[in-house]
C-alpha cells in the first residue's frame, strides 16, 4: 500500500500526524516499552517520557501537570468528565446544562445518566450556533451541579464565549466543563482564561496520534473515575498509559503551541478563499456557522436540492476528502443534530458538506475544489427531482 | 536518550514491541491517518486496516470478526465487561461471582457495582491459586447474571480449568466472562474450547503496542457499552478508533497463532532454568503457584526475610528488570491480595518476586540472574532485622 495522497479536507475528523512527532514517538514503541507503574529502570525510561508529555500537554492549556489526565480519545474524556463530576458531586444535585449542539459523547452518556435519575437540561443555539447565555440562567436550578458547553463546534465552526458562561457558572457555585476537541491547539485555549473547571481534548484533531487524549481537572474538582483498576493517573484512570501516544500527544501539544499563530493566519487565509470560491461559483448555497468566532479551517455549507453524501463521493473521485458532518454520527446516516439545532430544514441539513482545512493544505487544493466543485454540484442538481434548474 | 539494553524480566507488565509489528503500523501512523467512520478514502483506508486486525484478532482466540470490540487497553475491557453486562442484563438478577485473585481491574470495578446494589461473591483459592468449582456452584443463587474468573493469573501464573467453571455456567444459564490478558497470545485459547461468552484481552501483554485491547463478546449476549457517543464499533465502544494500535494488536495476534508453540517450549525451558537456579542457589525461598497449569514464563518466588521492593531496586543495579507483582499495584507499595488470597502471611508476602520471562529473553539472561541473585539475597538478608542466619 502506499499513501493515496488525498487532497485532505477532513481535519476535523482526523488530522495526519506531524513526522516530528512521529519521531518523539518511535523510541517509546520501539525501546522504552516499560511499564511506567513499574519501579525498575525500563519502568522510570517510560514514566520519563509521560511526565514529559504531561508537562508539554499541559502549558498548551495553561494548566498544571499535576490537573491533566491522560485517557484513550476526546469520547472517553467527555464520558468522564459528565459520568464522573456528577457522581462524585450527587450529594449537591442531579442536575447539569448543556447544549442542543454538543457531541454525540456529550448528548449521548447525558440519554444514559438521564435514565440513572440524573436531570438534563439542553438549552437551544441560534442560528449561527451560539448558546444563549440567558437560557444558561434561565436553566439554572439549586440543584444544578454541571455546565457542559463545548468550546468550538466540530461541524459549524461556531466558537462559543465560554468565559461569559462560565461567568454564570461561578457566580451560581457550578462546575464548569467544556469540550475542547475542535479548539486545543488549533486556537489559544487557556483554562484560566476560559474559566472551565474541566475540559476535554484530544491528539487526532491537531496532527497527534490517535489514542493520546485527556481531561484536564481544575484542582479541588471532585470526580470519580470511569475506568478502575491500578493507581495509574493518580487513581483516576485505570489502564497502563500508552506511552508512545501519550509522548505524541504531548509533542502535537509542543508544536502547536509554538506554530498556532502561523497556522491560524494561514487557515483563515485558505478558509476565506474557499468560502469566496464556492459563494462565486455556485448558487443556492447556505455558508452555516458563524463569520466572526468560527475555527480558522471550518468551512461548513449546505447546497439545495442535493445530498451530502453524493457530494462526498464525487469529490471523493476527484481526490479530495471532506465529510457530510461528525465523522462519529457518519456511519449512521442520519440527518446532523448540530444541523437541524441551527434551523435548517431536512433537505437543506442534508445537502451539507463540511470541509475541514488543516495545516498542510494549501492553496492549490483549495483551488483544485473550487475548479471540480460546481459542476460536480450542476451534474447532482441535474439528476436531483427537487432541482427545478 | 538510547536503549539502556535491560535484562527485561517484567514481561507480564508490558512486553517489548515486536519489530515486525512496528512495521505493520507505520503505514498507519503516517499515512493512513483517515478516520474509519468516514466514507471517503481515507475512511476507507483506515478501515480496511482496522477490519483486516480484527480478523486476525479473531482468528487468534477462534471467534468471529463481529464478536470483537476493540478496547483502548485490558483494564477497560474488564470494566466494559463488569459493567456493561450486569446492566444489560439487569432483568435477570444483580448477583456476580468472581475470585478472590483477579486483577484489580476486576475487583475494582465490582466494589464500585456493589455500591451501585449490585451483589458480588468473591470465592476463595487454594495456596496454589486454584479456584475451586465446588465453592462456585454454592455460589450460584438464582440471581447470578455473571461469573469471572481469569483465565490465568498474572502474578503467579496459575492457569485456571475455565472449561470447567464455564460448564458451571452454562448449566445454571449464567454468563461466563474470563479475563484473558496473562493467556491471550501465550497459550492456546479458544473460546469455544473454554466455553467462555466474554472475554477480556490485549495487545501490549503479546508483544503488541499499547493502546490495542478487545473484548470478545459472544453473539446474542447482551451488553452496554461503557463508553458512548458515535457508532463506532457496532455502537458498543464510541470514540475513534486507534488504528495504529489496533493494526498492531492485530499482526501481533497473528505473529502469537504462528510461533506460539515455539515460543512456549521456550519459555518453559528458561522458566525452569530460573527455578532451579534459584532453588540450587538461595536457601529459604517458595515457589509460588503450581508446576502445572503454570504459565510459560511465570516464576514468582517469596525470598524469607527481605523485601521484594529492595530485591527489584538490587536487581535494577544489575541491569536487571523485574516486578514484585503486578504492576498496576506497585505505585500502593501494598502487599499483592494474590499473595495473601494464597495464603503467604505478610512477611513473606512482601518479600515476592514476579520474574516473567518473554521471547526476547535467552538463557544467557537466565543466568545472570542466576549468577546475581544470591548475593544480592545474601547482602539483604544480612541487613534484615528478621534474619537469624
Amino acid at each position: 500500500m502506499e499513501n493515496k495522497n488525498y487532497i485532505y479536507l477532513d481535519n476535523a475528523s482526523s488530522t495526519k500526524t506531524d513526522d516530528r512527532v512521529i519521531d518523539e514517538m518511535m523510541p517509546y514503541l520501539k525501546d522504552f516499552y516499560g511499564n511506567p507503574s513499574s519501579v525498575h529502570q525500563a519502568g522510570a525510561d517510560a514514566r520519563e517520557g509521560l511526565e514529559k508529555a504531561r508537562n508539554r500537554v499541559a502549558i498548551l492549556i495553561n494548566s498544571s501537570p499535576e490537573e491533566i489526565y491522560f485517557t484513550s480519545c476526546g469520547t472517553e474524556s467527555n464520558n468522564f468528565a459528565l459520568n464522573g463530576i456528577m457522581e462524585a458531586n450527587s450529594s449537591k444535585g442531579n442536575h447539569i446544562i448543556t447544549s442542543s449542539i454538543e457531541h454525540l459523547s456529550i448528548l449521548n452518556p447525558l440519554k444514559e445518566l438521564k435514565k440513572k435519575g440524573f436531570e438534563v437540561t439542553i438549552v437551544p443555539v441560534d442560528n449561527k450556533g451560539f448558546v444563549f447565555s440567558e437560557e444558561i440562567k434561565k436553566a439554572i436550578r439549586p440543584d444544578t451541579v454541571l455546565i457542559s458547553i463545548m468550546h468550538a463546534n466540530n461541524e459549524i465552526g461556531t466558537i462559543q464565549k465560554i468565559k461569559e458562561i462560565s461567568d454564570i457558572a461561578k457566580t451560581a457555585g457550578i462546575i464548569m466543563h467544556s469540550d475542547g476537541v475542535a479548539t486545543a491547539g488549533i486556537i489559544p485555549l487557556s483554562v484560566n482564561e476560559l474559566g472551565v473547571d474541566a475540559l476535554s481534548f484530544s491528539s487526532q484533531q491537531m496532527y497527534g496520534p490517535k489514542g493520546g487524549a485527556a481531561l484536564y481537572i481544575r484542582k479541588g474538582v471532585r470526580i470519580k473515575p470511569l475506568i478502575l483498576g491500578g493507581v495509574q493517573e493518580r487513581g483516576r484512570r485505570a489502564g497502563t498509559e500508552n506511552i508512545p501516544a501519550i509522548v505524541g500527544f504531548g509533542k502535537a501539544c509542543e508544536i502547536a503551541k509554538l506554530e498556532m499563530e502561523k497556522n491560524s493566519h494561514m487557515l483563515i487565509k485558505l478558509r476565506n478563499r474557499l468560502i469566496k470560491g464556492i459563494q462565486d461559483n455556485i448558487k443556492e448555497i447556505t455558508l452555516n456557522g458563524p463569520t466572526e468566532s468560527r475555527l480558522p479551517g471550518n468551512v461548513h455549507i449546505s447546497f439545495e436540492y442535493i445530498e451530502g453524501e453524493s457530494i462526498v463521493l464525487f469529490l471523493n473521485m476527484q481526490g479530495i476528502t471532506v465529510a457530510t458532518g461528525s465523522s462519529c454520527a457518519s456511519q449512521a446516516l442520519k440527518v446532523s443534530h448540530v444541523c437541524t439545532s441551527i434551523g435548517l430544514g431536512q433537505a437543506t441539513a442534508q445537502g451539507s458538506i463540511l470541509f475541514s482545512i488543516g495545516k498542510y493544505n494549501t492553496e492549490a487544493d483549495i483551488d483544485k475544489v473550487i475548479d471540480v466543485l460546481p459542476p460536480i454540484i450542476d451534474k447532482l442538481r441535474k439528476m436531483s427531482p427537487l432541482y427545478k434548474g
